[in-house]
C-alpha cells in the first residue's frame, strides 16, 4: 500500500480539499505511476458535484494523467522505471465481452471501471482519479507517450479532449476533401480543430463567442461561424459532411443537423444535465441525416491517437494551475474562461504553497 | 388534355369530395395510365387537412397508384400500352443534382416533385394524386409491375408503405443474423414485419395492442413485444442491431434507443405533427447508436423493392374500400383501425354507388 495524497469533495457542495489515502501496492500486471500533470475535464466537475447522480464520494476527479512509471508488475512487459505514460479516462473493463475483445472497452458490456467514480454507471467500489500524487494501473490500461518531455503538461488533455474527439472523427471516416463542422470552441473543440485540420479535412468552427474568431483560425479552422449570426449559419446548410458538436449546455440541435449534406452525420460528445430541445425529425428523415453519439475511445485506439499527435505535433493549448486553485479554475470553466484547458501542475500538491 | 375525375379536398377541415380536371396529354417521355388502385396513407390525410402547413389546395391525394398504360410518348422505350405499372411518392425531380445522378430522387437538391401537392416542399406547381382516374407521368418515374394481375390491389402500398421500409432496412445493411426491431403495426410496420423477414432477420414487433400479437407473428414477426410491458421490453435491452420506427405520433424514444446494440441505428420513417420528447443523448453516447431519418426511396430502389416483393411473394394486407368511403377509412385510420392498409377500387369513382 502507498500513501497518496489527493485532493477530493465529500458532497456536492463542498469544494475539493487535501485528502489522503492508500493506493493498493502493484500487482504483477500493475505499473505505478507518479503523475506529474493532470488535466481539468469538464466531467470531473459534473461528477463532483453529482450532477450525473452517480457520484461515490469521497470523489477524487481527474482522468487526463500524464506520469512517470516507478514501480512496475513482475508480468508487465510494455513498460519499465523512468517511462513517461499517459492514463485516461479507464482503468479497467471485464475484458471478456465482445466489445473489450474488439478493443472497444469504453463499451464494455459491465461497464468499465472509470479511473474515478469506479464503474461508469456507478454502485461499483469507488476509485480515486488524477487529482493525487500517485496512481496504481494495469498495464493493459496504460499508454505509451512518445511526445517531446518538455511538452507533457500539454499532452495531457490528449487522454480525454484528444480522444473524445479523434474516436468520432476516425469512426465516421473524416478525410482531405470532407467539410467538417465542430461545435464548441472548448477543452474538447479546440482538440477537435486541430485533429480533424491534421486528417486534412476543411474544418468550419462554430462558437457563440464572436471574439473566439481569431483564435479558431489560429488553432486550424478554416473558417469560423458565430452560430447566433443567422446569415453565417445560412452559408453553411447543406454543406457539411460530418459535425462533431462538443457543447455540453442544451442547444438547438436542429440549427446544426440542417447543415449536414445527404447522409451526414452529427455526432455529440457532450453530455448536458438536461436534455436538448427535441431534436425536429424533418431535419433527419429529408436528408437521411443521423444524429450519433461517442464515447472517448478505446485502449488501442488511445494509443493511436497519442502517436497521430506526436507525429502531427499535436497539443492541447494550456494554463497551468496549482492543486489548490481548482476550485477557482471549476469556476472559471463554468464561464467558458479558459483557453483551453487547465492542467493542474502536480507537483504543486506535494509542496503546497507557503 | 384529358378530363379527369377524382376525390378532392378545397380546405383543411372540408371533407373530400368529387372533383374534375384536366391531365396533361402525353408528351415524348410520359406515361399515360389508366388509375386501377390506389393505397390511402397517413401522408394523404397529413396533407388533406394541411397538418403540415405545406397545403396547396384543392388536393388531390394518392401516392399509392397502380394502374393499366393506356398511351406512351414517342420516345418511350421501357412500357407499352397494357402494361401494368405504378407510380409512387414521386413524378420527377431536378434530374441534375447529385442525388438524382445517384438514383435518390427522394433526396433531390430542388425538392422532387410530389405525386400530388406538388414540390415535397409545397409552393411549386400543384399535383393532383391518385384518387382519379387517370396520370401522365414521365417515364424515369412509372414502376415496373410483375406481380400476378389478381394481386395488384394489394400490391399498390408497396410504392411507399414498401419502398419506405424497404430503403433503410437495405442501407442499414440488415441480413440474416441480424435482429431487427420494427416498432408500430400499421400500413408501414406491417410491410417493414414481412420485408425484414424476407431479408433473413430476426424480426421483433413492438406494439401498443396486445391484440395485434398473432397478428404479427403470421405476418412474419418472430417475436412481438407490448410496448407498454416493461419486462417484456427489458428482455430486449442491448439486443437489436437495428430499428425500423414507423410511427407517426410523438413517443418516447429512448425506450428503443436502449435496445440497440453497440453502433446499433434507429431509423425514423414516421413524422409527427408535433416533436417526439427529446431522446437522452446518454443513450446514444454510451453504445455509441444512432438516430436516423430516412424517406421514402428512389425510384431504381423502388423497382428493387417491387422486384423483391414479387420474387419473395410479398404483398400488403389489404381492405379494399369505394372512392367515396374515404372520410370513413380517414376516421379509422386515425383509431389505428385498418389490417393494414385501405386500398381504393378506383372504379368505384368513375361509376359511383347508386
Amino acid at each position: 500500500m502507498t500513501s497518496t495524497l489527493a485532493y477530493a469533495t465529500t458532497s456536492p457542495t463542498a469544494p475539493l480539499a487535501p485528502f489522503s489515502f492508500e493506493r493498493r501496492a502493484p500487482g504483477g500486471e500493475d505499473v505505478a505511476i507518479d503523475i506529474l500533470y493532470c488535466g481539468v475535464c469538464h466531467s470531473d466537475l459534473h461528477t463532483a458535484r453529482n450532477e450525473w447522480n452517480n457520484t461515490l464520494y469521497p470523489s477524487v476527479p481527474g482522468h487526463e494523467i500524464i506520469g512517470r512509471v516507478t514501480a512496475v508488475g513482475s508480468r508487465v512487459k510494455k513498460f519499465k522505471l523512468g517511462d513517461t505514460v499517459g492514463v485516461g479516462c479507464m482503468v479497467d473493463s471485464c475484458r471478456h465481452c465482445q466489445p473489450c475483445t474488439d478493443g472497444l472497452e469504453q463499451y464494455c458490456d459491465k461497464g468499465f471501471t472509470g479511473t474515478y467514480n469506479g464503474s461508469l454507471y456507478g454502485g461499483g467500489e469507488n476509485t480515486y482519479g488524477g487529482y493525487s500524487t500517485h496512481v496504481v494501473v494495469r498495464e493493459s490500461f496504460v499508454l505509451r507517450v512518445s511526445h517531446d518531455a518538455s511538452q507533457l503538461a500539454a499532452v495531457s488533455p490528449l487522454l480525454c479532449a484528444g480522444i473524445t474527439t479523434y474516436s468520432p472523427l476516425r469512426q465516421w471516416g473524416v478525410k482531405p476533401g470532407h467539410k467538417v463542422g465542430i461545435v464548441g470552441l472548448g477543452g474538447l473543440g479546440h482538440m477537435g480543430v486541430k485533429i480533424a485540420a491534421a486528417m486534412g479535412a476543411h474544418v468550419v468552427l462554430f462558437t457563440t463567442s464572436a471574439g473566439k474568431r481569431e483564435d479558431a483560425l489560429r488553432l486550424g479552422a478554416h473558417e469560423v461561424v458565430v452560430s447566433s449570426n443567422a446569415e453565417e449559419m445560412a452559408t453553411q446548410a447543406g454543406r457539411l459532411d460530418f459535425i462533431l458538436n462538443t457543447v455540453a449546455a442544451p442547444h438547438d440541435l436542429d440549427a446544426y443537423l440542417s447543415l449536414l449534406k445527404l447522409d451526414g452525420t452529427m455526432t455529440l460528445v457532450g453530455a448536458p444535465a438536461t436534455p436538448h430541445p427535441s431534436p425536429g425529425i424533418f431535419n433527419l428523415i429529408m436528408r437521411r441525416r443521423r444524429l450519433a453519439g461517442s464515447l472517448i475511445g478505446g485502449i488501442r485506439e488511445t494509443q493511436e491517437m497519442l502517436d497521430f499527435c506526436s507525429a502531427h505535433d499535436i497539443l492541447s493549448d494550456i494554463e497551468m494551475i496549482r492543486m489548490d486553485e481548482i476550485e477557482t479554475a471549476y469556476a472559471r470553466m463554468l464561464k467558458g474562461d479558459v483557453r483551453y484547458r487547465f492542467v493542474i501542475d502536480m507537483a504543486t500538491l506535494a509542496t503546497p504553497a507557503a
